[in-house]
C-alpha cells in the first residue's frame, strides 16, 4: 500500500482492476469521499487542487481521504509545483465496476 | 427503528424511498449482506427462509444482518409458521437508487 514521506514525488496508485469490490465499497460509503468525487465529476480533469476543495474535516483527514480514494482506483493524482491536482478515474472505474460509481455520486448531495 | 421481541410479529421495515445513500452504501458494503441479496436474487420471491443461507456467521450475527437489510429497504420479511421467508426489493430500491444494488450485486462473488 501507499508508503508516503510529506509532498512525495512518487504518489502510489492503484489501478481500478486490482480493487476489490469491498474496497470500492468501503472507499464510497463515506460522505466526505463523496463530496471529493462529486467535485471532481463536475471540473475538467486536473483542474482541482486537494487545498480547493470545501471539506468539513482538517487538512490531515482530508489527505487520508484522497489517499483511501487514490487506493480504491478512483483517483489519480500528480503534484505540479506546490498544488496536488487531481482526476476522477472514472472511464476505468466504469470498465471494472458498470454503473457503481454513477449510482452514488449521480444524486443530489445526500 | 426497529424494535423486536424475538419472533415478533410485526417486524418493521423500511421503504426504500425514505433510505438515505449512506445507510443504503452502509448496508451494502458487508460482504455476508452482499451474499444474502445476491441468494436472494438468484431465487424466486419469499422461497427462501433465514435459515437456509449459508452463511459463514452465527445465528445472532445473521439476524442482525437481515434487519440491517430491512432497514435499508433492501429486503422484506414475513413469518410463515416457523419459517422467515425473505424478498429482495429490487425494483422498489432500483426505483430509488437507480443501478446501485446491480453494481453491487451482480457480479462474481466478491
Amino acid at each position: 500500500m501507499a508508503v508516503e514521506s510529506g509532498r512525495a514525488r512518487t504518489l502510489t496508485h492503484v489501478d481500478p482492476a486490482e480493487v476489490t469490490l469491498q474496497s470500492a465499497l468501503d472507499a464510497l460509503a463515506d460522505p466526505v469521499r463523496r463530496c471529493i468525487l462529486r467535485d471532481l465529476a463536475a471540473h475538467p480533469d486536473w483542474t482541482r487542487p486537494c487545498g480547493t476543495f470545501d471539506l468539513p474535516v482538517k487538512k490531515a483527514t482530508a489527505s487520508h481521504h484522497f489517499s483511501v480514494l487514490r487506493s480504491a482506483g478512483l483517483i489519480e493524482q500528480r503534484d505540479e509545483g506546490a498544488r496536488r491536482l487531481n482526476r476522477l478515474r472514472r472511464p476505468e472505474f466504469e470498465a471494472v465496476f458498470p454503473g457503481l460509481l454513477t449510482a452514488t455520486i449521480d444524486r443530489e448531495a445526500d
